[in-house]
């Protein structure tokens, strides 16, 4: 028996989400039958968390044991062949048997993608939210960097159970703007990446964060009241879940090697 | 009666191509159907040049003739709000009456993206021609300057018909190479985007350019060969017609400033 760990890449478009779920179509499924028509087995994989119906991952990690003798050489290109165009296994590794993808995962970086430019791109529109008016980016960063540290980000998450602790720590967060080389789009203030890496994430933490931004962004609050916000520790004080296409996770960090 | 120029950027991976056929969904019957429904006009749209099937626009450049009243910068949203996801257009403006999109045109760049990582990028696997193993790009350079210049390009061309001149000038040719920022892809030699710059292009031009670029690439015939299968005048010398997705048209260059 070998613990293998495996970095995909999938476009979430097509997807209700990583993990299964009754009667959806699911990526968790699509590995899962693409690892059973290669070895017969059924084997449940670990990721290093859900990710939610529409959201795309760049290094999703995904751990699991199996009997197969298959070379992890082989691995790659063996699954890639039995899985649809939007799901790509980009690295296969044998990992020591107490590896386990999410509870060995040590942080994790998300990237939400806005065009602020006037004209969605065609080519990014399944990675991008289009945001079609100019983004004031600098009260944007000023309200991004009051959530890194340690905090009780309960204002940021959609309860699942309210017994569950909210605290995490954010080890960074920060705003890219990529420029615009197209110079027929108008009006241009580029695409904006936004990158925040942490030690765990609550359910729609990721997305209330972008859409309390954007409402900075947009000059309707202060940069300020983003602490505000996360002191109050009340949901109904942030802004809106930011739409899903947005949003990728973009990469797991391990204390092994992989 | 105004003659209005319109930029449109399309993602052609559903539309066979874009000039109107029978019983095909074209971008132009797209276009014309959106123009229809904002004016009740019933109007051709002249475009710089056909796509052919599966194959991108960044900038296509369109012109028409219009008796409607509506002011050149209310266009582009009316446009977008009645065109799927994947056209839009990007910029319209009134032109000279004597301005039509495919004979005024000076001059043309097309992009074709290959993609020689291990893996495909799920992101933009609709763009990227997938080449799984490595390519000798400094061979592809040296046999790519070749075609630079007025040339007869009969060897780079499906014939439609034996009567048309095969002579065309191409004005630049040359490949960018991006480096790959994701360190779980192995054996990259990072993404090739192949530009090429001429006065007119004949039928499968580029895509024959690009399938012949590949074999050299591949180190199956040496760099020299382009030239004399230019020499040679002769379809059968150059390599297979390169797959659509890969190629986007890039821009169109004209005198009068859009």
């Amino acid at each position: 028996m070998r613990n293998l760990c495996m970095v995909v890449s999938y476009d979430g478009t097509q997807y209700h989400g990583f993990q299964t779920q009754p009667k959806l179509i699911t990526v968790q499924d699509r590995i899962e039958h693409a690892i059973q028509v290669l070895t017969g087995e059924e084997i449940k994989v670990i990721s290093s968390g859900r990710t939610d119906a529409g959201v795309h991952a760049r290094a999703q990690v995904c751990s699991f044991h199996t009997t197969s003798a298959i070379p992890v050489e082989r691995w790659c290109l063996a699954l890639n062949t039995r899985l649809p165009e939007d799901i790509v296994v980009l690295s296969v590794s044998e990992v020591s048997h107490g590896f386990h993808a999410r509870r060995s995962a040590k942080q994790k970086t998300y990237r939400y993608t806005i065009n602020a430019n006037r004209f969605p791109d065609v080519f990014h529109r399944r990675t991008q939210f289009h945001h079609p008016t100019a983004l004031d980016v600098d009260a944007m960063r000023k309200a991004l960097s009051s959530i890194v540290g340690e905090h009780d980000f309960t204002a940021f998450c959609t309860r699942r159970s309210i017994k569950e602790s909210c605290v995490r720590t954010i080890l960074d967060a920060h705003i890219d703007v990529e420029s615009d080389t197209n110079p027929f789009i108008r009006n241009q203030t580029g695409i904006l990446h936004i990158y925040i890496t942490g030690s765990g994430f609550l359910h729609n933490m990721v997305r209330i964060i972008v859409g309390t931004l954007l409402r900075i962004g947009e000059g309707k609050w202060p940069a300020e009241q983003m602490a505000e916000i996360l002191q109050s520790r009340n949901r109904r004080n942030a802004g809106p879940t930011a739409m899903a296409h947005g949003l990728t996770l973009w990469d797991v960090q391990y204390e092994e090697e992989l």
